[in-house]
């Protein structure tokens, strides 16, 4: 089956029976509801972008599997040269969305997936790696949107898995069938989890022998018996409500996050890829993390690239853009950002080759990565705010612009430079706030933070990464102590 | 006339008649309006505070003209003291309210006007200082909150007011009466301005004698025929309106700015203190601006007592108040709150006795404080965020906490250390949401950023005041260069 | 007697006998030795400073004992009007020399000294602020420079006193007799040591019981048999040895750090001011680093004046002092040092009265202070090497210009603007060089961040004194958790 | 012939017959100057890795003229792999001498020159590239350590080249004859001038008609007949004459830079590759400096690999290795010291072709590379100072530990940890020394803000290169904003 047009996909989506919770109520029709909407049309765009020929390069490539065409977001990286256009379509991608597009955390899953699957196979004489090919084949023929779930809940994040209060802290096997395996426990902060086809569960740290139970990966579709989300509110949400389309910021697009819960939900053998062997799963959380943590060096990048284009024309309305302090502000939204895209395309330059024939980024630089992705965005965006000045927050609504009176009296008084029209000072502000305040500053703050772990997270690895013995051994050298020397 | 109790002080704006529009509808009573009362309940804590024995010192002070106890807020400072305590005032409500609590730009605005005014009568003969006497007599007897009313909606930045496509994008004189004047134009994101009984009314640059009809100071009651407001959006405003007390992040105070609009509006020449006199304005600017960024030294350091607090909270309801980076977190976020608290105390200190006998601020430290204002507070919710995780920005609502069925799964899920309340740890990380990215990042972060003038207004100032050349002595000096030669 | 003139200081050194090392040899006049005596030349300024009119009121106080006037340096603060002063006064020598001036530490030592002896009195009935009062007055009528002496070599650092391989690497009491003790080991980085007529010598650290013979503290003069000192050397200390006085960049003051060993002396009872009282060695630790805390806020500011006057000289004499991206990283280096001055004024405005009746710094704030000390002058640093531009450290030597023939090469290419003299230039070059890599880099860098403690040691006063639980109460209130749950 | 070994470098440096000044006297003998001899052995050290089999790889290349194995020192890059391999070598070599190696000038300009005189020649019809492919085949099979020479001293920077009071502040053209050109002049700065076969001339602006005679471009023996040289000092660049090892930091290696001046030096044609043709200046420069700030992203970071080593083994030697913040100092040096790699390489891996055949690197992530290089390593070096320790800048001379009785003190109070040598602490410390403050530093430190361009030489091609248009249409159809409208 050939790739899904963007109308395919969407059509996808509407034979799929999710149960989504959004503020108390039961979602009937996701597809449409005004708050899921734009994060769709996100995904949706994956789609779109693969079916034009300018972008074929970025967002297709050849199935290692089948030789067919797929989407980017369903290959395994073949090539160093792979991993570099992964993080240029993601740019691209976060330039044409401002948002979380979403559909990265499947790719990062089977990828890690993939390597992991295999090395187990090896040492341990299973046939995990037979199993995840064969739901990856499927995965690339359906053009899938897979749902990469990683985070568990956690509970009190001093106790392990099999310490915690309540066992569906960490979602584990609570029964072992002959024909599959019985999952129960939940996966929080799940990004695009309403909008994916399929599941991919993976564990969510390095565990031991006691918490075997919880070492667990599988695939599993969006709708599986007993499976259920509760959407996760935004910044900003309900603006989706009012029905404007200026307060929104961004009408279009949007990204989500939702906790996915199992209850007790029926998983067949042929799709476990992970059951028991805890001493895998260590791995397969760095290796996820790490081409995650790689990403955010490509998706954040193009939104950080519409935040500085939306600044200087925020500045350009206000008459302002000749101030050399506000050039310098400029310039130094772009160093910042590029220093990002720097880190992401280094990784990606310097990744390997795995047993299993896939490539892996470099594991350093992917934490340096996304280290400076917990900290330049917060800059970028807050020269944004500097350089955008006060009205962002100050403005009046979309409602009193539409007012046949008082609306003449908002476009006379925030008028800016005079041949602009109030409107597009209006409109490029509130797509500043809706970046740097809004529902995707959840997106470019928040989640450049907390996505793909934790500032905390990438420093343990950079420590383990280091190699801080070699250091001390060049610096033995040029110091003349002896190197046998303390 | 005492002291207004709070609740006479609500009762008094009762009796207003204010013209406002918000989200494109006429207010009918502001004063219980949702989306305005918690702005109003962080004003009318100025009035609860300042009757409570324990903070009679910060809260009150003795008025120079009639010897009465009075509202530090309606207080002219007659000593460095006064300016100490001033700035203990304010971070003591920021501690209260979490948000900005408006009533600093009056009291900021009256300690520029009164020694302004008194310079303008020295040198010019005008008898502006004895009419502002009587109206800071008014005031200090009937405990007026004023909105001090400085910024012009400007326009086209590059140009000055008489240079404007539109007259009005300054506000200004239009007509010279026997019995007073008549003004129109507007005054832009005019802080707690629904809360306020009078207005008054400054320019907002220097000017020259191209300009003068818009060098005008005044003072109006909030409520003068042809004045009317329109409310400026906040992030996640409208959660106000859903009418539970969790997902807000503050129930019970907010902040606001609103469009200040001058439709023809006629003032008495007893109400009038410059007309005219454009030599002045720019004092008058850097006077009050100067007051300004001390206050900041003060609030904002509140605020951030309160989301220093909060993150802590925060990392205790998820078991890892223990970790070494957590606590470093924590000490960080405190150091930079009070290396801003120590730049409020020391242009305070460091003030002098204007010639009209009130003491103003330091006026290289007190940009230098509003200077790190611009900064600090930003790395500080980027610390909170940290340290908070990512739950804060992909938590269900409170919608689904209350619901009958999926409120248990959001019990159980999103429990973090077991003997904590799961509510609790939701309650605390939408305060920090409501801090870093809800209606008090507004207050917090990109008010921190534009109010009192925005970063660039401040590096003016520094090189202004910075006295380069005595350096420049200094340097030739150790050097061993003759002091009059190059 | 009255306060020495700088030649009565000078004279007063020579009839010390000071045992000292320098590169290897046995210094036969420290006075006159080139790599010294611009240290002496700086503490001498002190001297000098006093005796002019126009720096009375900084450089001079009223005697709490006698009522006589003596330099300020010798006074114990009498109200936070004076810890302003103290400030000041540093700043201004700061300005003056471009260096460390090394007196604080005595006056600091003996402020720290006599409220926490008078608290040992009051506790244990013990006489030691009697004593101490007896030393005080000596050194205020003999103008004393005093050295105040802290800091052990401490070997492993994770060992207590007690448990080091060598007990000599605390100083301590090894003999008491009727008359007195005997003590040995040794204080390293002791500033100014060389110049000092006597020494403060005070524990190291906070002590347990185990530890009390270490806890001890006493008055000796500086020539006393057995004490010994070995100098530490500076980056480019021997360009004073050259002759020239371009090169060196600041031609007439430094600064200097020394090993000071006790090898047995003895130290009659009347100068010993704690011996084993091992749980007020904490006190006095905090006191004292506290107060030097404080001194840091005045002194490295006066110094960042010469540098930031040095670099402005230097873009003027390029010829670049019109380019904005100049003159901005101007304003942003005296934003950063007023900031550090802000913090030094902050802390002494908020000091209170101790049980003996001086004055002490808030301690939050003074930590605050000294931390941010650790960071802004490194980035000051930073942007005067950026704006002075490489030819800093590639110019020739001073040699170079005074040759016959190649100096004319020199004079020829190394001019800047045309009517500034070659001359000018190279020594506002050499000026910026000693103060960022220099003699005085040691002082302005490396120094600000160890003097008066580590980094750290700040991080873990301000969290102890920056109460959190208060700050937790604050949230919990505004976020709606009821006070006494969790 | 083939590659030279280390010791024919040494060799074929005696058989040049240099004019050197160093300290206001002529050196007779430049390789074994104890003051320059240091930076010979670093250029020496890229001749001695060439003939390891273990660097082959990176240390040599293929000749694209000759197909023999050259130097990557003499290469021409052939492809993103080379420009890669580029960074990798000088990271390496940065990590084996913690200097300047000062062959990179060559390299990046024969590199520069290439394609430039391509391009000439086909718009021009001019015959540079022939002549500089002779000259490059020369230098390939005599393995030369060529000076790229491009700052002229430049005198007023306000002023243009055909401005200055002196022409001879740039250098240029004073005749043109039928065998060849005579220039006059000098270029500053110059890096491994004196370790130097051949030096490579190149503009150092943009020039416009009225410079002509400025834009020239050719090669010269270094010891060409009128060239000579003026030795730039260096922060404690005497202690090479103390005769010790441990004073010194670094015994082995350094780097330095001279005046080099041309006073009516003769170049036959076939040496010339611009004069005249100011259009292509611009070009020139761009393309040495863009190579050139893709270089800081290697050499920088191995000698930061280096530095890091030494903190590490310095908390080792406290015995403070296990404390939190020390670790996490140490990760984030680690972090900032990565994140210039990740610049290097990711400017590499994303070069294009020129028109001549060699790889050129992407220019905008070049600059945003040696911008990061003017920052980062500033903090690296702070983090250093922070947990290396006060001692640094206190400890006593090596010759006072090899004095026969003060040693045994030395040895007694400077240890660290009871089984590590006091001399190896002492030895770590001197080397943090020397790269943060010594010789080292000016190559760490001021050179990294200088070198290859001030910053705002970057900030300017980084507003040409950044594509603010694009990201303005980016941002217009996100929030709405037609196209063609404002």
């Amino acid at each position: 089956m050939a790739m899904k047009t963007p109308e395919q996909y969407e059509e996808s989506l509407r034979n799929l029976n999710l149960k989504v919770y959004l503020q108390g109520e039961l979602v009937e029709n996701p597809v449409d509801h005004p708050v899921i909407r734009p994060s769709l049309n996100s995904v949706k765009k994956t789609y779109e972008l693969a079916q034009m020929p300018e972008y074929q390069e970025l967002m297709t490539a050849t199935s290692h599997l089948t030789g067919e065409k797929v989407n980017r977001f369903c290959h395994l990286h073949q090539s160093t040269e792979d991993l570099v256009k992964k993080v240029k379509m993601q740019r691209l991608l976060g330039q044409k969305t401002a948002a979380c597009f979403q559909r990265c955390v499947g790719m990062d899953a089977i990828n890690a997936v993939d390597s992991v699957t295999f090395e187990m196979d090896q040492k341990l004489g299973t046939n995990y790696h037979d199993r995840f090919n064969s739901f990856l084949q499927r995965m690339q023929e359906e053009d899938w949107t897979v749902d990469g779930a990683m985070t568990d809940p956690k509970g009190d994040r001093s106790l392990s898995p099999s310490k915690q209060a309540d066992p569906d802290l960490f979602l584990h096997v609570v029964q072992k069938r002959a024909d599959g395996i019985i999952v129960s426990g939940a996966k929080a902060h799940q990004t695009g989890a309403i909008n994916s086809h399929w599941i991919l569960v993976m564990p969510t740290i390095a565990m031991g022998k006691e918490d075997a139970d919880y070492a667990v990966s599988f695939a599993a579709p969006a709708d599986a018996k007993g499976v259920f989300y509760i959407y996760g509110r935004q910044s900003c949400d309900t603006r989706k409500l009012e029905g404007g389309d200026i307060d929104v910021g961004n009408k279009e697009f949007g990204g989500h996050e939702a906790l996915m819960v199992f209850d007790r939900v029926f998983i067949p053998w042929d799709d476990v890829f992970m059951c028991g062997e805890y001493e895998f799963s260590g791995s397969l959380v760095e290796r996820f993390a790490g081409y995650h943590r790689q990403s955010y060096g490509g998706c954040k990048v193009g939104v950080g690239d519409v935040l500085i284009g939306a600044a200087a024309l925020a500045v350009e309305y206000n008459g302002v853009e000749k101030a050399s302090h506000i050039k310098d502000k400029l310039i130094e939204m772009i160093h910042l950002n590029e220093t990002l895209y720097s880190c992401g395309i280094a990784c990606s330059a310097e990744g390997k080759k795995t047993a299993s024939g896939n490539y892996i980024i470099d594991l350093l630089l992917a934490n340096v990565c996304k280290q400076n992705i917990t900290r330049l965005p917060y800059e970028i965006a807050r020269l944004a705010e500097d350089i955008a000045g006060g009205l962002m927050v100050t403005m009046p609504s979309e409602q009193d612009l539409r007012h046949p009176e008082i609306g003449k009296v908002v476009e006379k008084y925030f008028k800016g430079v005079a041949n602009i029209p109030m409107e597009s000072r209006m409109r490029i502000l509130r797509l500043i706030e809706n970046l740097t305040l809004g529902t995707a500053a959840v997106g470019y703050r928040t989640e450049s933070m907390h996505g793909a772990g934790s500032p905390q997270a990438q420093r343990v690895m950079i420590a383990r990464q280091g190699n801080l013995a070699a250091k001390k051994e060049l610096a033995k050298v040029i110091a003349g102590i002896p190197q046998n020397a303390k």
